[in-house]
């Protein structure tokens, strides 16, 4: 992405023209497709299409445009190559948060760790060596609610695009969800839907699987139930223990973290219903 | 495996010294170790070897002297490389079947297809083509019972080492579970434990998983909860429907069990409670 | 694809507009856009575009259209999903002519083998087997081009849209080559560039290597040089001496034929200097 | 490993009965065997075994004892679970090198980081903020030979059990290689043998290769040519160019690195003439 592309977004319900009409408003504003891709969910005939543009133009006109064209409920975004805001949030565990950080150290994604958040004080040595600041809000003797308006409070402070959750071990009120709808992004320790629920890979080390795995999912109300990103495997055998299947997936949990953060901080991802889109 | 090469499973509870008297053993009968591996599994101390070895020797003169070395419930195995006998159950679709059946033509695996069993006759044009016994059982008005006795029946004729449920579409009972006990190796299709049950490519398709795969396991009484001997995934996206991914799921599926085969039929494969340890 | 789908395919130098001129053809033509994906190449410039179209229309009179409105030298294709016709060539393996033959009986491809041709009769059995004609034309004794010759007369006799090498292991002369100019797919048994030339899994043993891996791709004058269509590798290690490796690259060697074959098949290939443009 | 867990390794030609010879020491020495692994090269005859046994013992009197029952040239390793001291070595790339110090930071793996040498200052304040010496030895102006000696003298300081090239671009001299025989572990860009030499991505890009990948072997005087511990690969496609590959093998050069770097560390690699045993 160079400094004069920008991404759109469109998804609506299909119908008969769309991309015309779409390229069409394109076009008038003087700019080059540099890159689309349109996708039609046939069961539902709902319009999904992603389309990088190059070219200087004034964005809340073309949107506008848009809207005169599409049906009434389009969800247009469009956006800018602009760094977008994270805040991290973890409990104990570093391999997660260790591979944002570095990412982060070096710009590798088009994002900015503004902070980290965590119940645990374990972490901040290390997320202080690299000069980010580091908020321990503890959950010890406070309800869940109490905890959480803590925590948002914090986060007001940044105002975040994006919150990932890099192993951050406490389950989310549908309050707190709410608030940072389709902001929070969770990483789970299994290749769900199998393994739902706590100590995964003791459940794995107990069913004798011979492959574990993880998944980058958006946070909703129902547990481990959100919209899926991104997963992968990896495979494992009879001399893993629980702890050993732990620690080999604790690599591909970075691995598929990465991957989730990369494409959503691409702009290539849609919602839609508890599943997404995805288009690059 | 050379035509004087044997192999030597030996399973039992851990003690010191064990591989020490079990080689000692080996070495009176003078006998060259092309290959040994050897596992611990350290929570409930039991102990698996796996050995390769070359020369000639009275084979039940060798077990009954490592009977006398080892403890009382060791189990031992001395498998000669000769071809074992497989019988194929299937329903109505080819393409794990037709997997097995090609190996088969061209001896790849060491093995024999004695014959395919099926309670509909879609498959018998095509295992006719490879001069292989095709044998249709009926399960229509007929009791679970009645029908399986019809498949003994049928299955009474080969004596088979080894029966593939090659997405043979019926739950089989207790009963005849116990007849061939460690000897039924289904493929299922999904990567267990995720959607247990019927239709995962439907559940898969509606949970938006980025991910599906198969599972080959020894059939136990528990329905999916047999010792797993082989899992692989493959990524889909949000492009292909129940169908498609039903379809992609067929490349998985055969690829799992022609490996789970590969494992079973080289004589690599422990079942140890409801896992199975893997030496190769 | 339903019966009312049609794939186009366009590849021009790219010029601003491009995809609203397109669309604004299939847009008249009262057709609606089920999938649509477009790439440019940023060095050369170069446009692709892959939509596949749904409803009735004049397919000679919608390709003219589209001439008057694109450059000069575009290069359009529309395909309907009409089953193609595929000659297979082998020698002597079986596996990969297997895999084909398999999804051959049971429709799985859009396509149709009209014929194997081989220049050794061992395969003919298993061909027999599937009722699809062997012809066997063998080269001892001749020059290659009187082999080729004699090759391109059985040939002639079945017009295919595109020929299978499936392990076929004679050099083609650059005559044959231009005579079935982009219709000629190998498959090749080292992840190229690796290994180019004679015994691939002998060199990989001498080297040691951790990988092993095939390579599926157009043939062109210059050998093992064409455009690549599909890769993938696998793992050995230590154990696996040459013809270990062999046999385990055989399933990787099916496994990249039949994903390529569905790509080209599927109407998803451009071929673009010596690379391939993959839209799907 | 627990910490009265030892790790032996020999190599040696074949005989019969050397497991059971070894054992037998062993089994004197009252030790428990944990885990054992055993190969036999059949082409060479040579002989690998690794074996983890568990108890307190007189380390170099066991070494001895097998000394007097193996052939003359027999290699015999005995580790003792102690941390491996590690300096690595980089130019100007992060990736491989931050990988490595989170692990190290978290002590991960067995190993301790003593220091990072460069002949670039780039990673210096990368390097600082996990609080390992940084030690710069410019190569402008200098012979090989000069920067060589400077590099040597830096490591003189720490005497590591291995030095890392953690993308260290510079060509090192038949002289240095034999101070540190065995010891240096070099990541390369490329699934080697393919794009042997610069610019791997570059080579990759024109090739039109649809999978990139990354090689860690040991180095050895012929460039690229050392014995291979650890290759992965990953799918590339036309939307990546030279940059886009390279960043997306960066991905592949760290996972494979820290891959290797689990196998030496652990004990688990034999090198045998260019190529590598790993017993794991």
């Amino acid at each position: 992405m160079t400094s004069n592309q920008n991404t759109l977004l469109i998804a609506c319900e299909d119908a008969k023209g769309l991309v015309h009409k779409i390229t069409d408003v394109i076009y008038q504003f003087d700019l080059n497709i540099v890159l689309n891709r349109e996708f039609v969910e046939h069961e539902s005939k709902h319009f999904f299409m992603r389309t990088v543009v190059e070219g200087d133009f004034d964005q809340s006109r073309l949107v506008d445009e848009l809207k005169k064209k599409l049906p009434a409920n389009s969800n247009i975004r469009l956006t800018s190559p602009r760094n977008k805001n994270i805040v991290v949030m973890a409990t104990k565990e570093h391999h997660v948060l260790g591979d944002l950080l570095i990412r982060n150290e070096f710009d590798e994604n088009r994002a900015n760790i503004q902070a980290v958040v965590s119940n645990h004080d374990t972490l901040r040595p290390f997320v202080e060596r690299f000069d980010i600041p580091f908020h321990l809000v503890p959950h010890q003797d406070k309800t869940r609610k109490e905890h959480e308006q803590e925590v948002l409070e914090v986060l007001e402070n940044y105002d975040p695009d994006y919150i990932f959750l890099a192993k951050y071990m406490r389950i989310l009120s549908p309050d707190f969800v709410e608030q940072y709808a389709h902001k929070l992004i969770n990483i789970h320790h299994s290749f769900l839907p199998a393994f739902i629920g706590a100590r995964p890979y003791h459940q794995a080390f107990e069913r004798g699987v011979k492959i574990i795995g993880a998944t980058a999912h958006y946070v909703t109300d129902d547990l481990d139930e959100g919209p899926i990103i991104y997963q992968s495997t990896t495979p494992v055998d009879h001399r893993y223990d629980a702890d050993q299947m732990a620690q080999a997936g604790r690599e591909i949990e970075s691995k598929v973290m990465a991957e989730a953060a990369k494409l959503v901080l691409d702009d290539k991802v849609f919602i839609y219903g508890n599943k997404t889109v995805i288009l690059d």
